[in-house]
C-alpha cells in the first residue's frame, strides 16, 4: 500500500509537470476517485496463478465487449518471445481485429523454443474458450525470466478463474499484474475533446529493467472507445510510439518481450482520415505514450533521476538520435548524474564516440538553461548552479552539435548501486 | 606496497596462463629481478609534478638514446583531445622518426579547445628543449579528468625535473606515473628469439575506466630494440591492435585519449617485410599487446572477473564482432556475471539486438566446455556445473550462431557497485 502511495504521488507529479495538449484532459486513477477506470467497453481482471511470485497477483485479462480495431508494436530482438511472434502472427490472420489481451509476469516465454509457442498458443485458446471468441482475436504477452518454460498447469488454472474477476473500474489491479521489478502500478487515463464528442484513452505499462525499446517498446497497453479503423490505428501508434517508448533507455538492453498494444471499442464516434480529429487524437495518444515512458523511466532498476537528453543542430534527426542515445546510455554519464558531478567531459567524450558528425570546437551544452560550454570548448559556469540542477530528481541536458537542424529527444536514468544489486540475481 | 605486490600477483598468473608463442620468453619485472628493465637505447623517468594527485608521481618521460623508428593508432572519439591530435601531427612531421614520449596523468587536456593545444604544443617543446632534440620527436600524452586546463606551471616545472630521473631499470615507476584510477601499475616484456638474434620488446598501459578502445587503445607505451621501418613498424601495430586493446570492454565508453604507441630503437639486427622474423615479432607483439590488454580489464574500475567472450559461427566477422561486443558491453550480462548467476537468457538477449543475423532456433551457448544451450533453444545443463564455472576470476562464455565461418573474442569484465561508487565522484 506504501508502494502503491508513492506511485500514485510519482504519477500525481508528473502528470502536474507535464504540459499536456489543449484537447486533453488528464484522469489518474486518483483523480478518477477509484482504481483505475477503463474506456466503455472494456474490463479487466487479474489473478494470482503462482508462477513465481508469491501473494502477488501475475495473470492480466483486459477484455473487450465487442470486436476492436486494434494496432501493436513488437520488439526488433531476433530473440523475441513466442508471444510476440504468436501476437504479430494474430494480428495479420484477424486482419487487426482483437478482443482480448492476456498476460503473464514472473517469466517471459523467451528463449523457449517449440514448447514455448506451443504454451503461448494454449493460452489463447484457453482465454478464447473462456470469452467465446476466436484464439486470433487474443493477444498474448509475457515478461519476466528469460529461457524458463511457463508452468502451463498453472497458468491455465489462473485463467480460467479471470473471467470472474473482471471489472470495468480495477485497472490499477491489472497494471500491478504485469510488474516485474517495477515498484508501482502504471496506469493512466485521459479524456480527449474532439469535434465528435469526447473520446477516452487509458494506458498501462510497465518496464524497469532490459529497457531499451527499439522499434517497439516494453509491455503498454492501450485502450480507447474511440472508432478507428485498424490501419489507421496501426500508424497512430506507429508514430505515436518513436517519440515515446522508442526515445526511453534505462540500461540499453532491448529486451526479447518488447510489445505495445492498443485495442479501440468503437463505442465513440468514428475518426476518419485526415480529419482534425486524427490529429487531437494522434497528440493526446502521443501524450498518454510519453506520460508513461517516463514513468517507465522514473520507475527503472533503481533509478533516482529522470533526464531529458536533447540534442540539437545535428546533420540530420539520425545524427542527433544516435549522439542522444549513447548519451542517455553511457555508463560513465549516468554514474555522474548518480554522484550529481557536474562531469561535463564525459557527456561530450559520449557524443564524440556516437558516430554523429560534428566539429568539437562548435558544441555548445545546456543543463537545464545554464549554459555549461561554449563553443571553442570554453567551460565557464558556476559549479553551484550546475550542482543546484544536478541535485534535482528530474532536469535537462541540452547538446547543441551546430551542423543543422537534426533534433531529437530521450529520456534516461541514473545508474546506482542498486541497479546493481537487482540484476546480479534476478533469476534467483 | 601491497597494491604493487597484488599487481605483480595478478601480472605473475596471467603470464603462467597465458600461450606464449614458442619464440617467446615472457620476462616480467619480477622474473627480471628490477623494478621493469626497458629494452637498449631505453631508459624512462617520473616525478610527482602536483598536476592533481598528492604524493604520487604524476609525470612520465620515455627517452630514447637515438632516433627512433615510431608507429601509433590513436582514439576515433570525434571529441580527441590535443595530445592525441599533436601526437598525430608529430609523427606525420618526423615521418615517423621520434625519439621521446611524455604523458601526465590526473588531466586529459580534453575538451579544452585551442588553450589545450598550445598547452599540449608547450609539453613537446620543454621536452624536445631538455633533451635536446626536436619537438617533432616527441609524443604527448594525457589521462585523467576532461574538460579542465593543464596547470601549466607544474608541468613544466616537472619536465625539467624528469631528465635527471631517467633510469633503464624503472619503468614500473614510468608506467605507476601514467595511472589514473588502476590500482596497480601495468609492464612487461619479452624477449623474442629471431634468426637475426633476440630482441626485446617491452610495454605499459594504463586503463581502468572509459574503456572500449575503437581502432585505437587506453594508453599504452611500447617499446623494442628491433630494428624495424616505421612504415612495417605500423603495419605491425595496427594489425596487433585489431585483436587486442580493440578487443577490451570495461565499460562501453570510447575515451577521448586512447593511444597506443611503439618506438623501436633498431640497437638489434633489422626485421624485413615479409620475412619469417617479421612473422614471428609480429606474433610477439600480438601478444605482448593482448595481454597489457587483458591486465586493463582484470583492473577495470570495479571489476572483479575477467570474461573471454567468443562468438563463432557468424555469417561474417563483423557480425561476430557486433554480438560479442553487445554481449559484453551488456548491463544486464555484466550483472549477472557480477553476481554469478547463470543467466544465460541475457546473453543471447543480447546477441539478439545486436544487429548480427541468426536464428534464434540455431544459437549454441557455452561456459567454458559446459553447454548451456543446444539448438532449439534447450537448456539442459546442471545449475551446479554452471556456477562452479561462473564462481571463477575468468571464464569464456561462447556463443555459436550457426550461420557461417565469422569469428571474434573479446574480453570484458562484470559491472559492480564499485564502479558506481568510483564514477560519481570522479571529479572531486
Amino acid at each position: 500500500m506504501e508502494k502503491l502511495n508513492k506511485g500514485l504521488k510519482v504519477i500525481h507529479e508528473l502528470s502536474a509537470a507535464t504540459p499536456w495538449p489543449a484537447s486533453v484532459t488528464p484522469m489518474s486513477a486518483e483523480s478518477d476517485g477509484t482504481a483505475g477506470f477503463w474506456p466503455e467497453g472494456f474490463s479487466s481482471g487479474a489473478v494470482d496463478a503462482g508462477i513465481k511470485y508469491s501473494n502477488r497477483k501475475d495473470l492480466m485479462l483486459l477484455s473487450a465487449d465487442g470486436p476492436c480495431s486494434a494496432a501493436a508494436v513488437f520488439t526488433t530482438n531476433l530473440c523475441c518471445a513466442a508471444p510476440v511472434e504468436l501476437s504479430r502472427y494474430h494480428l495479420q490472420l484477424s486482419s487487426g481485429s482483437m478482443r482480448a489481451l492476456v498476460c503473464n509476469s514472473g517469466n517471459a516465454n523467451a528463449a523457449t523454443g517449440a514448447r514455448g509457442m506451443d504454451d503461448a498458443r494454449a493460452m489463447a485458446a484457453a482465454v478464447a474458450s473462456e470469452l467465446a471468441i476466436k484464439p486470433e482475436e487474443v493477444v498474448v504477452a509475457s515478461t519476466g525470466v528469460i529461457g524458463q518454460l511457463l508452468p502451463m498447469e498453472k497458468v491455465l488454472n489462473g485463467i480460467k478463474a479471470l473471467p470472474s474477476s473482471l471489472q470495468r473500474d480495477s485497472a490499477l489491479d491489472a497494471a500491478r499484474a504485469i510488474m516485474t521489478t517495477d515498484t508501482f502500478p502504471k496506469f493512466f487515463s485521459l479524456k480527449v475533446q474532439l469535434s465528435v464528442g469526447s473520446v477516452r484513452l487509458s494506458g498501462m505499462a510497465k518496464g524497469s529493467g532490459m529497457i531499451c525499446p527499439n522499434m517497439a517498446t516494453m509491455l503498454a497497453f492501450l485502450a480507447t472507445d474511440a472508432s478507428v479503423d485498424p490501419t489507421l490505428l496501426q500508424k497512430a501508434l506507429h508514430d505515436a510510439n518513436r517519440s515515446s517508448f522508442n526515445a526511453i533507455t534505462v540500461d540499453g538492453d532491448t529486451s526479447t518481450n518488447d510489445m505495445a498494444a492498443i485495442l479501440a471499442s468503437g463505442t465513440a464516434p468514428e475518426i476518419l482520415a485526415d480529419s482534425q480529429d486524427y490529429t487531437l487524437f494522434c497528440e493526446a495518444l502521443e501524450a498518454l505514450m510519453t506520460f508513461l515512458a517516463k514513468l517507465i523511466v522514473i520507475d527503472g532498476e533503481g533509478a533516482t533521476k529522470l533526464v531529458e537528453i536533447i540534442v540539437e543542430g545535428a546533420a540530420d534527426d539520425r545524427d542527433a538520435e544516435l549522439a542522444a542515445r549513447t548519451i542517455a546510455q553511457s555508463s560513465l554519464v549516468k554514474t555522474a548524474i548518480h554522484g550529481e558531478d557536474a562531469n561535463w567531459g564525459r557527456v561530450v567524450a559520449a557524443a564524440g564516440r556516437s558516430g554523429a558528425s560534428f566539429n568539437q570546437n562548435e558544441l555548445e551544452l545546456f543543463f537545464n538553461d545554464l549554459i555549461i560550454l561554449k563553443p571553442g570548448f570554453i567551460a565557464d559556469f558556476s559549479e553551484e548552479a550546475a550542482a543546484e540542477i544536478m541535485a534535482k530528481n528530474s532536469y535537462s541536458i541540452t547538446l547543441r552539435l551546430g551542423r543543422g537542424t537534426g533534433y531529437a529527444k530521450v529520456w534516461g536514468c541514473d545508474l546506482s548501486k542498486e541497479y546493481v544489486d537487482i540484476n546480479g540475481s534476478y533469476r534467483s
